[in-house]
C-alpha cells in the first residue's frame, strides 16, 4: 500500500476504505492523520470519547471521524460510522509509515542457515540469525540483530521488530507483532530440591502462539517444562510481561504492561489483566474476567466479573497509621465481637 | 551425550543413572519423557505429587518413576525411588534436546578481540561479540547475538542464550545459564543531588556470580558502585527480575518471576521470594526466609519464616468500599478503644 | 582524559578539580577511589552519610572527601567541601575506567546505511546497525549489537551500550546514557475493540528524551500513538521500567526499577517515584510528589508530598488472618458505627 503520509488519500477514497458515511467535498485530499487539538487543514482527524467533545467546534482538521450523532456538531467535513474508535483504528493503519519502510530479501549480513525455508517476500534484517530448520512464511519480516532459533516456525505476514529473541522449537502464527527485546522460550523456572540444592529441570516442551498476536518489549514468554506455554489467538500482550512455563491465555485476552504469570495458570477468553497484576501459578481464571491494576489473584476465579486487590494510595502519614492498624485488624474484629456481644447481654 | 529422544534408552540404563529401583522389563526401550496423562507407549513418565496419582492407573507410558509407596498401583513398569521430583529432574536433562545441537567453534560472524583467552571446546554464536581481555573458559556456550564487554571472565560449561549481553568486569562461575534478553553488569542506579540537577555516580564496582547460577530471560543485575554485587552459588533467577547495585543473594536463593531487590540489599542463604516481591535498599534478610507473591519488604528480617503484605483479590465492587474503610482504619480503632472505653466506664 | 586509576591523581589536582578545601600533602597521589572501608593508601574515600562516621578513625585511605565538620576527626588528608555525596559523584567519573576504552570510529562488521549522518568522533560498536536517515551527533557511542531505527537522532555524546534498541523516529538528547536491552519507541498498547475482536491502533507517534536522561537495562518507553511520549532533561529511569505511549516525565524526575506507567500520564518535575510504583493511565501528577515502593496511583495528585499505598509485609499466619478481615472491613466499620449509635442512645 502506498504511505499516504505523502501521496495522502481523499475523503471520498477514506470513506470507502472506512465503510463511513460521509458529509462533505470527496476530492478533498488529506495527508495526515492527528487528535482534534493538533490536526491541521490537511489532516484527518476522529471523536471517540466525549471527554474529547469539547474541542470538536474548533477543530482545525479537513475531516472527522465521528458517530453519526455528532455530525450536526462538525464544523468540517465528517466521516460518520456506528464505531468511531474502531474507524480511527483503521485510519491509523492507512497513515502508518512502517510498512513503506519494509524491503524484502536477506541482508548480507544475516546469518540464515541453509536448512532454513524462507517463503517469499520474506525480510531478514542486519545481522540477524536464522538457525537450522526455521520456517519463515510469506511476508515474514525478522528485524535487525533478532536471532530465530532451530525448528522454530514464524506465521504469514509476522513481523518480529530489531533484537527479538525466539528459541528453539516455537511456533508463532499469522501477523503476530514481536516488539525488540521480547524472548520467546526461555526456560520455564522448573528446579527440583534436593534439600540443600536446586537440580534443573529442562524444559522440553515449546511455545504455541496463535495468530494476530501481539507481544510488547521486553516482554517473556517462557517455555514448556513437558507440553507447551500456548497463547491463543488475538492475545494482546503489552511490555514487561513475564509469562511461565506450561501458561495458557484464552483468545481475545489483554495482558497490560507489567503482567506476571506463574506457572500452568489459565487464563480464559476476553479477559483483561491491569497493569502490574499478578496471578499464581496453577490457577484456572474462567472467560471474561477483569483484574484491575497491581491485584494479585491467588485463587481461581469461576465467575465473569472486575476483581481488585490493594489499597489505594494516600498521603504517607496517614498510610503510616492505617498500615499499622492493618496488622492488628484481626485483633480489632475480634474487640468489635466482643463489645457486640457485651452490649446486647447488658 | 547422545540425544535420546532420537536413540532411545533401556529401562534397565535409565534405572542405574537414576539409582531407582526396576519393577519391569530392563530391556524396553523409551525415547521421550512426558506426562502422565500424554506420555505414549515409548516414553517414561513420573508422579511427583499425590494430585497426579488419578491418572497413573490409565497411563499408557512405558514406565513411571515413582515413590516406591506407589509401586503396587503403578500399571506399567515402575523405577522407584525416595524422591521422584529429583528424579524427574535427572530424567529430563537426559532428554534435553539442547547440548546435541551445540557445535563448539567460532562462528565467521563473531567478532572475538585479539586479546580475549578463549578455552579449548568453546562455542561463539553468529554476530557475538567478545570484548578485549574476555576469558571464556572450557565449553562455555556464548549464543548469537550475545556480547560480553572486557575483561570479563565467563566460567567452564557456562551457557549464554542469544542476545544476552555481559558488560566489562563482570564474572560468572561455572556452568551458569544466562537466559536471552538478561543484562549483567549495567550501570546502578546512584545519582547524587544539587538541590536542582542530578549528578552521575559512576559505577566502579563489578558483578561477581557463583557456579550453578541461573539468570531468566530480560532479567537485570547491575554492578556495583564501589565493590561488586554478588549472587553466590546455586542462585536461581527467574526472568523480569531487578538486582540493583551491591545485592548480596545468598547460596541456594530462589527469586521468582519479576522480584525487584533495591540497593545494598543482602538476602540469606536458602531464601525464597516469590513472585514480583519487592525488597527495599539497605536490608538484611536472614537465611530461610520465604515471601509470598507481590510482598514488599521494607524492614530487615530476623528470624527464618513465611512473611506477606497485601490483600487478597475480591470482587472490585466489595473491594471499593473495603478499600475506601482502610483510609479510615486508623480512625475506625480509635473509636473502637473509645467505645471500649465508654462502655467499660457505663 | 586519561583514566587516573593508572596514572593516578595528586591530592592537590583533585582538590582543584572538586572545588575542595585539602588540608594535607598536595603532592601525594591516589590512583583509586573505595569506601572507608575498603580504601587502601593509595585510595580517596569519601564520608557523605553520618552512618559511616563510625570507620572514619580506622580508614587507610590517603585522602578523604568530606564536610568541613568532619575534618577534624579526620585521621589522615581531608579534602573538605559542602555536598561530599555530590563531591563522590565527581570523583567516581575522574576514576570511571569507561571513557579510557572507547575507539572512535565505525566497527567494520557495523552496517551502516549511505543516508546516515554520522558526526565527528562517532564510535559504532561491532554488529550495530544504524538505519536510513539516521543522525548521530558528535561524540556518540552505539554499543556492539545496538540497532537504531530510521531516521532516529542521538545527541551529542550519548551513549548507547550494547544491545540497545531505539525504533524509528526517535529523538535523544545530549550526554544520554542508555543500558543494554532498553527498548525506545516500541509500539504502545493501543487496540480498538469491536466487540469480538482487537483491532492495532497503529503508533505513528515518536519519543522525545531530552538531555541528561539515563534509561536503565530492559527497560521500555513506548512511541506515542499521536503525538510524542516525552522524557523531559535530566530524568533519571532505572532498570525494567515501563512507559507507555503519550506519557510525559517532567525535569529532573527519577523512577527506580520496575516501576510502570500507564498511557497518558503526566508526572510533574523533581518527582521520584520509588521501586515497583504503578500510575494509572491519563493521570496528572503535579512537581515535586514522591510515591514510596509499590504503592499504587489511580488518581491524579495535586498536592506535592509523599504518598503511599498497601501493607507492610508481617508475619504469614498473621498476615492471614488479617487480609480475611480486610474483606470484612466496610461490614466492621458499619458495625461499629451501629454500635456507637445504640450506646450513644441507650
Amino acid at each position: 500500500m502506498d504511505n499516504p503520509s505523502s501521496s495522502g488519500l481523499t475523503l471520498a477514497e477514506l470513506a470507502k476504505r472506512l465503510g463511513a458515511h460521509l458529509d462533505g467535498n470527496g476530492e478533498r485530499v488529506v495527508t495526515g492523520l492527528a487528535t482534534l487539538e493538533d490536526a491541521g487543514p490537511d489532516d484527518v482527524t476522529f471523536l471517540a470519547n466525549k471527554a474529547y467533545l469539547k474541542y470538536l467546534a474548533d477543530t482545525r482538521a479537513a475531516a472527522v471521524l465521528l458517530h453519526p450523532r455528532h455530525v450536526e456538531e462538525c464544523p468540517t467535513a465528517s466521516l460518520s460510522l456506528d464505531n468511531p474508535y474502531l474507524g480511527y483504528a483503521e485510519l491509523s493503519r492507512l497513515f502508518d509509515p512502517l510498512a513503506a519502510r519494509d524491503k524484502p530479501g536477506i541482508h548480507p549480513t544475516a546469518v540464515v542457515d541453509g536448512s532454513a525455508r524462507l517463503a517469499e517476500g520474506v525480510q531478514v534484517g542486519p545481522n540477524a540469525v536464522i538457525e537450522e530448520g526455521v520456517r519463515l512464511d510469506a511476508g515474514v519480516i525478522v528485524g535487525p540483530g533478532s536471532v530465530i532459533g532451530a525448528d522454530s516456525v514464524i506465521g504469514e505476514s509476522s513481523r518480529l521488530h530489531a533484537n527479538v529473541t525466539v528459541y528453539h522449537g516455537v511456533t508463532v502464527g499469522k501477523r503476530a507483532i514481536l516488539h525488540s527485546g521480547c524472548v520467546i522460550g526461555g526456560d520455564g523456572f522448573g528446579f527440583a530440591h534436593d534439600g540443600g540444592s536446586w537440580h534443573k529441570i529442562a524444559q522440553l516442551g515449546g511455545v504455541i502462539i496463535g495468530d494476530d498476536v501481539e507481544v510488547g518489549s521486553c516482554s517473556s514468554i517462557d517455555r514448556g517444562a513437558l507440553g507447551d506455554t500456548v497463547i491463543d489467538d488475538d492475545v494482546k500482550i503489552d511490555s514487561q510481561v513475564q509469562i511461565a512455563h506450561n501458561v495458557h491465555i484464552g483468545e481475545h485476552s489483554a495482558l497490560a504492561g507489567c503482567v506476571g504469570i506463574a506457572g500452568s495458570t489459565k487464563v480464559g477468553r476476553h479477559c483483561m489483566l491491569g497493569g502490574g497484576v499478578g496471578l499464581s501459578g496453577h490457577l484456572t481464571i474462567c472467560d471474561g474476567v477483569q483484574v484491575t491494576g497491581m491485584s494479585i489473584v491467588t485463587n481461581s476465579i469461576h465467575e465473569p466479573g472486575v476483581y481488585s486487590s490493594g489499597t489505594g494510595a494516600m498521603d504517607n502519614a496517614l498510610w503510616r497509621k492505617n498500615a499499622v492498624r492493618f496488622k492488628q485488624l484481626d485483633e480489632i474484629a475480634k474487640r468489635l465481637t466482643q463489645l457486640e456481644k457485651a452490649y446486647r447481654q447488658s
